[in-house]
């Protein structure tokens, strides 16, 4: 897909409509970003947090049926309240509105009563509409695993390529970006790379195209890997980047989005259920299109 | 400085002219870079190299005496009589054209006829011209540099802070950029921030306003710093950055040359002189660029 906009157009078709539970979406850019998935049809929302301070948005009288409360005033109790929607079936996604997200973290990760299933690694995805990249760009880990392993790696792989398949490529290219194509008993990542794509070979990650260490260049500009001449199964066309560590997946995400104009959306993944932990200072415009990305991951 | 042109133009209104050893420039961007230096007055070129394969280049005739010929054919010999030429005083700046990295260096990096002092760390410089922001941005080290020490951070922060003096900027600002602005002993890298941000302060780098961790919203957008209530001195106005690593800095320079539509160029520092060391698929701009850097560097 060339964009949210048609995230949200794929939605429509398919007449699908998740329930979000939103924990004190008490915030403006919350409150904007489900009225507009409301309106254009594909959520409802069970509001868990202080009744008082949201019920009086307009959205609520305009879509009464849209719209659940659950009139809790302490944050780390409604998101307890929230976790409990999900387990109990009455909920499809987690929305983070105004709570500490540690604190949000805390309840999630709660070995009895959290939505981490033992053996599950939770890690984050992004993903960017880029205007000078001619589709949306998944990418890891811009904001929850720091130095992964090689096992949360493989664990990152597979929840992408499943992203991807969701999204209806069939065979989604994706690139371990390095800062260069070599491989090098120096760069235990350039081994891991190479480990991982003989891996992808045997179907390890389900249908994909695996290729790496590729430099962003190559990864994303077939012009470039021509020029490089590095030859790529990925043809410089890559849907989804895993990076090597938080470091150069953070720089990416605020660099393209800075400087790139770029437009996200992001999501924890390895839960039961996707949790959207969009931070207050993310626009309404990023916690709409994370709202999109977790109905058709769903 | 907003952009390359202004480099241009303060190269040209200080008439300043630089003496370039081009070691093998028999391609056609590393000639089209050299001619419009040449053309705009701020270089000569000493070509070190097969000279039947460049001596027919327009340039040379329309520009004589600007131009001085070693016809050396083997790549090597080139550039030890290049780095002669440094260490003679005959050239203030090298520059690589058709020859392998590595071999250049081997020889850079000679202990007795080299160019890198004992004792110096090398290291390599960028310089962006991102449309999207106001001025040009500095940062280290996408290319030579895969994991610093705190002893080659302090040295890359003294070559970055002299940098930006000779741009005309007294007091620059320096970020060192994290994926957060949290310092936690988890993260080495995050001490070693506060370190020498405490190190800044006695004036071990020379004069420049030093900040970090801070990521990359917080260093280079105003806008972004004051919604997450960060206060930095740097106010978002970054003009130059230290990376914590190659691969963050790399997926920098790679991003905001993909989707940001920089322009760019790149030096080697710490050796003696400044050393143009963009590959074969750098684009004549980016060469040209570079040059530009070098003479001001210089």
């Amino acid at each position: 897909m060339k964009n949210f906009k048609m995230v949200v157009d794929c939605l429509k078709a398919s007449k699908i409509k998740k329930r979000v539970a939103l924990i004190c979406g008490v915030d403006s850019h919350s409150q904007e970003a489900i009225s507009a998935a409301i309106r254009e049809g594909f959520i409802e929302v069970i509001m868990v947090g202080p009744k008082s301070e949201v019920e009086s948005y307009p959205i609520f009288s305009e879509f009464p049926d849209s719209v659940q409360f659950i009139d809790i005033s302490d944050a780390d109790q409604a998101a307890k309240q929230a976790v409990e929607l999900i387990h109990q079936g009455k909920a499809d996604i987690l929305m983070k509105g105004i709570i500490n997200t540690d604190n949000l973290l805390r309840v999630v990760l709660n070995k009895h009563t959290g939505l981490l299933p033992s053996g599950r690694v939770l890690t984050h995805l992004s993903l960017a509409e880029i205007p000078t990249y001619e589709h949306l760009l998944f990418f890891m880990d811009a904001a929850v695993i720091p130095y992964p392993t090689l096992e949360q790696r493989r664990a990152m792989l597979g929840y992408m390529v499943n992203t991807c398949h969701k999204f209806g490529l069939e065979v989604p290219r994706v690139a371990l970006v390095h800062f260069t194509e070599k491989v090098d008993s120096k760069f235990p990542y350039s081994l891991e790379c190479e480990q991982l794509v003989q891996e992808s070979k045997t179907g390890a990650f389900g249908k994909v195209v695996l290729d790496g260490p590729l430099d962003l260049f190559t990864a994303c500009s077939s012009e470039a890997a021509a020029i490089k001449g590095i030859e790529s199964p990925l043809n410089g066309q890559a849907d989804a980047l895993l990076f090597a560590s938080i470091e150069s997946a953070n720089v990416f995400y605020k660099s393209v989005t800075l400087f790139g104009q770029a437009e996200m959306a992001g999501l924890l993944m390895g839960t039961d259920c996707p949790i959207i932990i969009t931070s207050r200072s993310d626009s309404a415009q990023t916690k709409y299109n994370s709202i999109a990305l977790a109905c058709l991951t769903h």
